[in-house]
C-alpha cells in the first residue's frame, strides 16, 4: 500500500463493497482505479443510498438493466481529489468535490444538443456494468467533479445528486415565482423537490403522501400543505404543475386531474411498466407530460441551494454506516422513520 | 323574407338543419341570427362534416357534452359576410371568409396568455348548447371571420378548420425543417397533418393506418412512407415527433416507442377515456406528451398553405350534399372510400 | 353630490388634477366617469408618481406622445371598487384593488397571442389622450382591477405597477435560481428589479449607480453588491443577464460587455433615441437584447411578492401628497434623497 | 510519398497554400497531418473562399484575431476520408464528407449546454493559430466529418458551411411557415439565408441590396421581392424577422424599423465596432436582437436541404481555382459579377 497511482499517499488497493449476487454484498480488496487523462481520482467521503441501489440489491435488476456480474453500487457521492489525469491541472488535488456520476460520450447528437443525460452511450455509476461509489476511491471526468464549499457537509455534498434530480424536476415543471405545485410522494426526492420548488419561488407547494408521519415531515421540510390522498381530493386544484415522485399509478392519475389547462406533469418516480392514463384529459387541457431522467448542468445550482441554506439535503439523513455495513445501509429503509441512509467509506 | 337585419337582401328567416334527437335531423325555419356589435353575419357557403358531428348525431353526446336540446351541428364553415354589427366596418360586407368557430371570453388568464382555445367560458360552434353552421346564416366575432382569397375554393375555405387542427398539431410537435414525423391514422386530420408536416419542412412523414386504401391515399397525398401497423414495426424508428390522429390505444402505445429521446408526442385523435401508457418510456427518454385541443391563431397560416398550394384541403372531399341531405352527409362515412363530406347550404 | 352612478354614495362629480399646459397642474371639478358594461369604478386611494408623469409635466411630451389637450397624469394606482358595469358582478363592489392601467383591444394578433402590452390600439392611463389616476375616481375593465389582500398597503398596492415592470424585466431576462444579474440604475424600477431578481432566485444581484447614496440604498434593499461605474469595471463579469434601468448610454454599453455568451440584455430605462452599440459583441456572443414595454399578466405575481414580504414596494416611498399638491409630488424628485412620491386623492 | 500515415496511399507530405504575410500566399510542402485518436484524415476536394479569408489575406487580422505566424486559410471544405484515428471505425475510410470546421472543448458549460459554438476554448479552421483547408489534407474530429450523399456535389458539400450559417440565422430568427422575413445583403450568406427561409416555410422573403445585379440574382435565387434601399422604404413592413447579412449600419437601422412588435432581428454580417442603434424602438416593440456566430448541429439539416434540392449552394459558385491559384481565388471578389470562389486542392 505504499506505492501511489499519481498523488502522494494514494494506495494501490482499496476496499470495495461489491454486490456479488442478489442480496449478497461482499467487501473485496481491489486495485485503486487509475484516472484516465481527463479524469480525477477521488477519495470517497460519503455516499447516499438510493432506491435504485436497494432495488438492484434485492431484485438483481431494474427493468432491462441486469446485474449479471459483480457490481459496486452507490452513485450519490462526494470526496476529495487525490490524483489527477495527465490533462487535469495538479492544482485540483486536494479539492473537495461532489460527483456527477455520469460519463456521456460528449459527441453524439443528444450530447451536442445539451441533453447529455440522454446519451445512448452513457456510462453511469452503479448501473451494470459500471461500478459505483461504495468503495474507497472512484474516478470521474474532471468537469464532473464539482467543487463544494466548506459550508456544505460531506453528507450534503453526496446528496447534491438527489437534489440534482429535484432541480431537474422543477426545471422541467417550469416552476417559477408564484407557481402552485403538487408533488406526490414524500420520500427523499419528493422532499427535495418540494423544498427546491420553494427556492424556485413557488407560492404553494402541496405534497401528498399516504403516510401521516411522512406528511408531517414534508410539512416541516417546506411543503405549504400536506395532503392525504385517501381523504383530500386533488382534482380541480388547478395547480400549474404536478410532479410525481411516488411512482404510484393512482397518484399519477389523480395528479393529472389537478393540473390547470396548459400545465405540466413531470414523472420522476419509477413505477409500473404500464399505467392507465386519462389521455382525453391530457389532450383537452393541452397538458405537457414529461419525465426526468437524471440531469444536466445541475450541480452548480444544487451547490448554491445547499450552500445558501435554501435547501438542506443533509437534513434528510436518518442513518450513517461504514463500508463494512453497506448491506445494513441498503436495508435501512426497513427501519420505521428511515428516510435516507449514507455510507461513509 | 323582404326585411333585412343589416345588409340589403338578408331575409328574416332561414333554413337550419337541426339535430332534434339522437339520429334525427330536421330542417327548421328559424330567424336569421342578428350580429352583435362586434359580430359579422355570414351567408354560409360550405360546411365540412367532422367526426364529432357524426358522434353527436349517432350518440347524442361526446363525453361530458350532452345534446339535451335541439342543436345545429357543423363547425367547419365558410361563406360571405352579408351584414355587420355596429362596431364592424361596413367595408367588410361582401368579403369571403373562413370561420374560426369559437368565441372565447378574451379576458381570462388563458385568453390573455394567448391560449384562448383553453378558455373555460368558450362558446364553440356545434357544441351544446351552441348552434353550429348547418344552416343558411351564422354569426361570429369579426376578427374570427378570416378573409380568404379567390384561389381558395369554398370547400377548401371550410376545411381550413381541420387544417387548423393540423397546423396546431405540427406546431405542438415542433415539426420543422428536416424533422422525421410519424403520424397514426390516415383520416382527414391525419392526411392534413401529414401534408402540413411537409409544408413545415419535414424530411420524412410516415403515416400508419391499418387500411390499405387509406395508406395508398396517404402516400398520394404527401406521406413519404405509409406503414401497416400489422406488419411494420415502428418501435425504434427514432422519429422526432409522433402525432396520433387515430385515437387508437395500440397506435398511441407503439407510436411512443418510435420517438427519439427528448422527442414529442402529440395527441389529436380522441379515443378511450383511459389508455395504458408506458410511463417509464416517457420518463427515461424525457419525451414530451401533449395534446391539441382546437387551435389559436391558425387561420392566417392555414389560408397561406391552401392559397399557395402547399396543402389542398378540398382534395379530401369525397361527397357533397345540400342542406336537405345533412343526415346523408352525416352518414357519408359509411360509404366505402369516403373521406370527407361537405354540406353546401 | 347626492346622485350615484351605480354604487351607493358615489358622487356625480369629483376633483381631478389636470395637466393643462406644460408645467401647469390645475384642480378641476369633473364628472365621475361612468363604468362601461365590463368596467368597474374605483375610488382611488394612492397613486405613485412615475418618471414618465414628471416628463410629461415638464416637457409636455414623451417621444411621439404629445400632450396637446388637458391630461390627467398618474398610472400607478389602487383603490376600492365602488360601482360596477352591467356585466360585472355586484359582489365586486367594496373590493380593494390594484389597477393594471391598460385597455388593450383584446382581438388583434398581439392581444390574441398573449402580448396585449403591444396592442397597437392600446389605451393606457396618462398617455395622451387617455386620462390617468390623479383624480378621485377612475374606471378600468373588471379583470384589470386586481384584488389585493389587506396585508398589502395602499401605497404598496399602487406600486404593484412599477413592480410589474420589474417582474416583466426579470421574466424577459430569464432570471432564475442561481442567476447572476447586473442591474444598471438604482432608481425605483432598478431597486424593484433587484429585489425581484432575488425573489426569482438570483444568486448574485449587482446594482450599479453613479451616486453613492443610491448604491447604499440598493445594498440595503437587496443588491448583493453595489458597483460604482466610475471605478468598478463590469466588463467580463460574465453575468447571465444585464437589465438596464438607467437609460444611460454608457451603462448600456458597459453592461453588454458584462454578459456571458448567450446571455440576455433587457432594456427597461428609456434614454436617447440612438445609442452607439457594440454589435460585434452581440453577434459573436449571441447575446439576446430585448426590451420591456409595460407588462402582461404581472399583477397576480406582483401581489404575491408583496403580500409574502419578498418585495416591499412601499419601502420606496419617500414622500406623500394630497391631490392639491400633485405639482409638488411631480417635483419631489428635486428633493435630495427622494426616491418615490405618491399622491393620495 | 510512398509511405502512408494510416490509410493506404496517403503520402507523407502534401502541398499547402500558406498565408505567410499580409497579402502573400505561398505554396509549401508540409507533412500530412496525423489524425488524433478521435479524428479522421480527409483528402480535401473543394474549399469555398469566405469573406473572412479575404479579410485575413488583405488585412492580416479580423478584430482581435491577428495573423502573426504563417496560416493556412479556408474553412468551407469537403473531401474524402482517407485515414482514421485509433478510436474511429475503419469503415469510415472512403466516405465523402463535409467538414464542420470547429473543435470545441466539449466539457465547458457552453458545450454541455448545447452551445458549443460559443466554447471559449474553440479551435476553428483558418482562425489564428489554427490552420484551415487550403491544403491537400486536413483532420477533424470524426463526428464533425458529416457524410454527404452523391447527389451533393463537392462544391455544394464545401458550401454546406455557409449554408450552416444560413440555417443558424433562420433558426435564431424563428423563421417558420408563413413567416415574413427581410434580409439585408445579397452576398453568398444573404442568398443562402433567403433560400433557406423559403425552405423553412417563409411566405415572404424580401431581400434588400443596393446593387441592381445582386437584387436580380437574389430574385432568381428565391427572394419573393428584391428591394433597393435607396428607394424602397422598409420601415413599417411589419415583418416577423429581419436578418442582416450586410454588416452595413444603415441597413441594420432601417431593418429594425421594419420589424413587427415582438419580432426578431438577427445579426449575421460583421461590420463596424459600434453602430448607433434605435434602442427605444427595440424597447417599445420588445424586439429580440441577437446574432449568429458560426453554428451548432446544422450539417444534417444543411445536407438535407442540399440533397433534396431545396437549396443549391453550388449555384452560387462563380469561379473555381486550383491550389496554386489560391491568391487569385482570394481576389476573385474583384471580378464583376463574382459571388463565390472555390479552391479545389
Amino acid at each position: 500500500m505504499s506505492t501511489t497511482t499519481g498523488g502522494a499517499g494514494v494506495p494501490r488497493t482499496m476496499r470495495a463493497s461489491v454486490l456479488v449476487a442478489k442480496g449478497e454484498i461482499r467487501i473485496e480488496e481491489r486495485p485503486v482505479p487509475v484516472p484516465a487523462e481527463d479524469d480525477v481520482l477521488i477519495d470517497v467521503a460519503s455516499v447516499g443510498v438510493c432506491g435504485s441501489d436497494v432495488h438492484y440489491y434485492r431484485e438483481g435488476r431494474i427493468g432491462d438493466f441486469v446485474v449479471d456480474a459483480p457490481l459496486v453500487l452507490g452513485h450519490e457521492a462526494c470526496g476529495r481529489i487525490v490524483a489527477v489525469g495527465a490533462r487535469v491541472p495538479d492544482a485540483r488535488i486536494g479539492e473537495r468535490v461532489a460527483i456527477e456520476p455520469q460519463r456521456p460520450c460528449r459527441v453524439c447528437r443528444q450530447c451536442t444538443a445539451g441533453r447529455y443525460n440522454l446519451c445512448p452511450a452513457m456510462e453511469f455509476y452503479a448501473t451494470p456494468p459500471v461500478d459505483g461509489a461504495f468503495q474507497e476511491y472512484v474516478t470521474i471526468q474532471a468537469p464532473f467533479a464539482h467543487p463544494v464549499p466548506d459550508s456544505v457537509s460531506d453528507d450534503a455534498a453526496a446528496l447534491l445528486e438527489p437534489l440534482s434530480v429535484a432541480v431537474s424536476a422543477n426545471r422541467k415543471a417550469e416552476v417559477g415565482p408564484g407557481s402552485r405545485v403538487l408533488i406526490a410522494g414524500a420520500g427523499p426526492v419528493g422532499m427535495l423537490t418540494a423544498r427546491t420548488a420553494l427556492a424556485f419561488g413557488a407560492a404553494e407547494v402541496l405534497v401528498s403522501d399516504p403516510m401521516p408521519e411522512r406528511r408531517a415531515r414534508a410539512a416541516r421540510y417546506g411543503a405549504t400543505a400536506a395532503l392525504d390522498p385517501a381523504t383530500d381530493a386533488v382534482a380541480g386544484l388547478d395547480v400549474d404543475a404536478f410532479i410525481d415522485c411516488s411512482g404510484a399509478p393512482p397518484a399519477v392519475r389523480s395528479g393529472i386531474a389537478a393540473v390547470r389547462g396548459a400545465g405540466t406533469v413531470v414523472l420522476v418516480g419509477m413505477g409500473a411498466d404500464e399505467v392507465p392514463m386519462p389521455l382525453p384529459v391530457i389532450q383537452r387541457h393541452e397538458l405537457t407530460v414529461t419525465g426526468v431522467f437524471r440531469y444536466t448542468d445541475t450541480w452548480p445550482l444544487a451547490t448554491h441551494l445547499a450552500a445558501s441554506g435554501q435547501v438542506d439535503p443533509a437534513a434528510l439523513v436518518t442513518a450513517r454506516f461504514d463500508l463494512d455495513h453497506t448491506a445494513d445501509a441498503l436495508d435501512a429503509d426497513r427501519t420505521p422513520g428511515s428516510l435516507k441512509a449514507v455510507v461513509r467509506p
